[in-house]
């Protein structure tokens, strides 16, 4: 199940001097393609941001540390085992992937990121991941995108990507990006994986500085579940291969750029949404005038994880009673009740401490019933305004958690 | 579908000077006991504790508004509309029903409490309620908990009590009291609804103490969704009929009385967690060695609302993975993960940042094979210890929320 149509890209721009191989190591399943290995040129920027849940699984704390001591030229990517909750083991087992990378790609051991995603708490199988690695590199080609962008699945319904150019002074900027991420969707960071590599040419502070921006509005404002996965983490490339260069000194372009990027990571984010286990709705729920971001977006993240909301949307019943119930528990301090307004799509269903006196079941019916719903608080006490993105709570979401161990 | 086997005693001790009369006034469906009318008796005192969320329903601000003028002798209870939502007309409702009690029964308005549960945003068939008051009147007995019990349930399959005496020398005092709720369970200040008395004395303010300290530590620790209802309110009296004067100065039978109400409270507590929409497991998560209050309740209650654990518990499945998860994204600064363990039943889980070395998956699995199940984190950090209730998440759940407008 995922909700409207399919958004991956027809054509995935290639990006220059960004290559990425995909095979099957037979991890959880035989023959699914469940390993992907990429390659960055040499003198380009890498920057990456990561889970923010203390428990961070062992390849993320290597790709932190490998990021302090070097510039990274190969990501190793596997799916089916998350290599979390694995202590001292699960770090050597990392550790190994990527001496192994190493050695068969003549690099430094500290220049590869290991990747996992999957099941938390069982042993990596790292022998299956080294035999399988001489395939994925066989398969290295810049055109790799869709099969990479399957490669990185797990309980997700849909591959995931994005794909855009944008022109300047009659250069083309290509920027490319595929994410997964389906079930323990509430990012603190990034989503569970996510790639994007873009040609320009950005230093690596301003690109590590674009990559948290942009992730703070599109990867860190979704949730499906509430829960913060111990592998989430999110890479931006910039192989550099065009002639054109991004910075802050070419404030055109830099704006040009930061917007597409923004763009393109929104389209990511919301392809996970779009996919959430067991999702029928793609829900966004704004809070505006907030006197806080912190105060606007724990109304907009409490709206976002209620069962009651949830099973609601799931149902199609325009229950409005059970949104303000939500934003009345939020914790909103001295909040005047009679000057704030709850919206549902663009039918106004509380004002005044109350029902709407405009408001009909009908008008709140016609909305609920769409497959794509906006539901906006209005508090009138500030200037702050933000967006998080959600799915419904469904008899499906309980059954893919419930029978599948994930 | 309720957790374990039934809890209402086979005797519910009456409470001299308490009286309860129920009746059906058709509020929802024709021919359900929906009205309750309790009567206080002179001279007792009265304490109460009501949800904090912003959005209080109007019969919450009438009680609380009431009881700071008068001392109440009326509590007036309908199920089957939570008069929540409602503006200026809910209060004018509620009031109009207080002044109705009153006139019926000889009594000041202001002495009246009313009480609402059930749909939010629907006016309340005020008509109804005042035609249906004489009968409930007529009701009004010193036996009366069994049919109250029953006549303030809404979307509960079972009804709620816990009655019990303790002996001072040679004396007898009687604590008995109900409870109702299922869904929209994450009390903050009481649950639902609650009516406990006792025929000590007890002057006003310490019983107001005694019933804000003992709520902490049961109505205020379940959770079953996560959401505050608009309406929760939990009413402790004090008849003062028996011979038996409760104050801080007998420190001995101070403790005994305390004990035993805070042994009351969480009876009600835990029934209502048994019958949580949809709940087949009876969980108890605690959080030992903690830091602070604070620290050991959110840890408790981010397990506690977790849609994966909930789900893994509904499978039955030792899934630890996912305990894990939460631990680590529940924010507790400068985490020690080599230095907690996680305990599913008396099986450690997780220990020294992964898998304890001990665990088996059957070990784990002869834990969540069961009905009652108890997760305890270690964090090794403080003195503090919390425990909270919930229940899993089943597919009945999501039946509940979105096939009935509750």
């Amino acid at each position: 199940m995922a909700v409207g149509p399919a958004t991956f890209p027809e054509k995935m721009h290639p990006v220059s001097g960004f290559k990425l191989g995909t095979t099957s190591a037979g991890i959880k399943t035989p023959g699914r393609k469940d390993l992907v290995l990429m390659e960055v040129c040499d003198g380009a920027t890498v920057a990456g941001v990561f889970t923010k849940n203390a428990f961070c699984a062992a390849p993320v704390q290597i790709c932190k540390s490998h990021m302090a001591e070097v510039s990274p030229r190969y990501l190793v990517v596997n799916t089916g085992n998350a290599n979390a909750g694995t202590g001292e083991e699960g770090f050597s087992d990392a550790m190994l992937t990527c001496k192994e990378v190493a050695d068969l790609c003549g690099s430094d051991e500290r220049a590869v990121l290991p990747f996992s995603t999957g099941v938390i708490g069982e042993k990596l199988p790292v022998e299956k991941i080294i035999s399988a690695l001489p395939s994925a590199k066989e398969a290295l080609s810049e055109q790799g995108w869709d099969a990479a962008a399957e490669g990185i699945l797990t309980t997700d319904t849909r591959v995931k990507g994005a794909s855009l150019q944008i022109e300047y002074q009659g250069q083309t900027i290509t920027l490319t990006g595929i994410s997964k991420g389906s079930g323990m969707i509430k990012p603190n960071m990034a989503t569970m994986l996510g790639y994007v590599a873009t040609d320009a040419k950005i230093e690596k502070g301003l690109l590590q500085k674009l990559l948290t921006e942009t992730t703070n509005c599109s990867f860190n404002r979704i949730t499906v579940d509430s829960d913060t996965s111990t592998n989430d983490s999110c890479m931006l490339v910039a192989t550099g291969q065009s002639s054109v260069e991004v910075s802050e000194q070419n404030a055109e372009l830099f704006a040009l750029f930061k917007e597409a990027l923004k763009d393109l990571m929104q389209q990511l984010a919301h392809a996970i949404v779009r996919d959430g286990e067991g999702a029928t709705k793609f829900v966004t729920i704004t809070v505006d005038s907030a006197e806080t971001e912190e105060e606007a977006l724990r109304t907009a993240f409490d709206i976002a994880h209620s069962p009651l909301v949830k099973t609601a949307l799931f149902a199609s019943d325009p229950n409005w009673g059970r949104i303000l119930a939500v934003v009345g528990r939020a914790g909103i301090e001295n909040l005047d009740l009679d000057n704030l307004q709850i919206y549902l799509g663009d039918v106004c269903i509380v004002s005044q401490g109350g029902r709407d006196a405009a408001y009909t079941e009908e008008a709140g019916q016609a909305v609920m019933d769409q497959e794509e719903i906006l539901i906006r608080v209005v508090l009138n006490r500030g200037e702050v305004s933000e967006t998080v993105w959600t799915t419904d709570l469904s008899h499906d979401y309980v059954s893919i958690n419930a029978d599948y161990r994930s």
